[in-house]
């Protein structure tokens, strides 16, 4: 069977031939740029899908290759999906709303093809636990810190998809619910993303920039100027101690550490995986989270816990989709 | 094989011989009581299962009995567990701490049995899965609201048992983590237990009845004395729009509702089992926390939802922890 997975995001459509061993023998990659509707992003994503298919396996000999065979398609799309066809609920990302994007790419591809549509952080999470830092284990959570949260939830040596295919979505679990908690992108209040989503950082600290810039300034002489403050110049004056960038830190911790406990608290995975761009650039807020984290999750249900970073970076989306496409019945 | 189900709490030792259709074929009770150290509990709980083992199935001719069929045994148990050999980490109902009371249970029982010892509402929880309000689910979060609060996850059609059989421990979530957070039994501060489980709310209102007893005039006129005031009473009130119980429930309900929505966030679940004596003993507390639940939850986790209440009653424990035992390599 030929395994291909696409990634999907809202700035890269990248996509791969994976070998039986979860090695990317081939790859793609482009802007999603404009137009985006989903006839568009169909017949890109197919397209590309169709080249990969004709990649002959670095390792098998070339005269094995069946132009009959079977090809899994995997996507890991950055959206919140309804049902298991692949159907897109909602993807600020793509600007996409109850789109069929699912049935409309396998309708493109044709019967060769067997398209799986998963969500993206699901189909991450799962290829660091085929190949990458959670392999070998049953029971896994991952939490991928970037422009929003997103994660993945593995019990029992299987993808969590739950019922809607929604299963994961950490970064929406509420860690205020009172009068003042801040809105988040999806229409609730009070989410952990948008307290610990990268986008929701860089809008509290320019606003910190513009209304309290003196209490700013190691930050600011770390960037080289205001407007070239990012996470990471925050992260480094916590570093040497800075008083505003530790008391950010220590205000917005605590949160992600809370909803990552209450997580474990109820799924005792073995093995935490975090990831993300906020994360691996931000060492000292991760060293907070994970510090806190002991704290909030009850010790029997972190008793076996071992928390790692992820180790497969953008390729784990692929290989994560790709071989969840090969399960497909 | 001959299956029978334990269940062993505080107050009772439960034991019954489960059909393959996981109906009750015979059933035995006695009061825990004293002394309770392990080889006491564990002489008992023995004898009660030798006993039941040696009774025929109703609905099978006698003469199929065979003396030497292996009797799967599955313990639930009020304890919090450590690995998958029925050791107690912790069982403060049996107030027991590190012991290996499911490698004795077996050594005494001897190689005809295989027992296997769960977490006593992870047990529940896979009953009414199998036979009760959740049959045919194949993704269910089953909480339970009694003295404490208990909880057990099926995904993918499987009990999630975790790393250190420890999952499903949502009562020791966190919803609230500032210095004046409740303390907990557990040792921590700010679970949801010790806002919502009914030892906690009783000694809530006794310390409210003692405060100000006059905004309690209606509870204790419902109960017909001060000492007589239950939660069941509150709710009662609650229900009647007396001020003290209102305010009372729309303070602690909205705090099980985020731990039970943050949960969902993450599994995403088709089925929320909701049972335990506080929660049917005050319905009006349930009708807040159901309100709130589905305001606190991604609108997308929750579509599929349906929140049932657990169908089995005290039966529940029995024929989970025996057909889990059955699973058994």
């Amino acid at each position: 069977m030929i395994r291909i997975g696409v990634d999907l995001g809202g700035t890269n459509l990248r996509a791969a031939r994976v070998g039986a061993d979860h090695a990317i023998v081939a790859a793609h990659r482009e802007l999603v740029g404009e137009p985006r509707d989903v006839d568009s992003i169909v017949a890109r994503v197919a397209l590309a899908i169709e080249q990969l298919a004709d990649v002959p396996e670095a390792h098998a000999p070339i005269f094995d290759d069946d132009p009959g065979e079977v090809v899994a398609v995997g996507v890991g799309i950055a959206a919140m999906l309804r049902g298991d066809d692949g159907t897109v609920a909602n993807s600020p990302h793509l600007r996409w709303r109850d789109q069929p994007f699912g049935a409309r790419l396998a309708a493109r591809l044709g019967p060769r093809f067997r398209v799986g549509v998963y969500n993206d952080a699901n189909a991450v999470v799962w290829g660091e636990v085929v190949a990458g830092a959670a392999r070998g284990c049953r029971d896994v959570l991952g939490v991928y810190v970037g422009t929003g949260i997103g994660a993945g939830v593995v019990c029992n040596g299987r993808l969590v998809a739950g019922a809607s295919h929604t299963a994961g979505e950490l970064g929406h679990a509420k860690v205020r619910w009172d009068d003042d908690a801040e809105p988040c992108r999806c229409g609730s209040r009070g989410c952990v993303e948008a307290y610990l989503g990268g986008s929701y950082l860089d809008r509290a600290v320019r606003r910190d920039l513009a209304a309290r810039p003196k209490q700013l300034a190691r930050v600011v002489a770390l960037a080289g100027g205001a407007e070239l403050v990012t996470l990471a110049h925050v992260d480094a004056a916590a570093g040497e101690g800075d008083a505003y960038a530790l008391e950010l830190w220590e205000q917005r911790a605590p949160l992600l550490a809370v909803a990552l406990g209450n997580a474990l608290a109820v799924l005792n995975s073995e093995r935490l995986v975090l990831g993300g761009g906020v994360l691996s650039r931000c060492p000292v807020l991760l060293d907070h989270v994970v510090t806190t984290l002991h704290v909030a999750a009850p010790a029997a249900c972190v008793e076996k816990l071992s928390i790692v970073a992820a180790a497969l970076g953008d390729d784990a989306g692929l290989v994560g989709a790709a071989d969840l496409a090969t399960m497909q019945p």
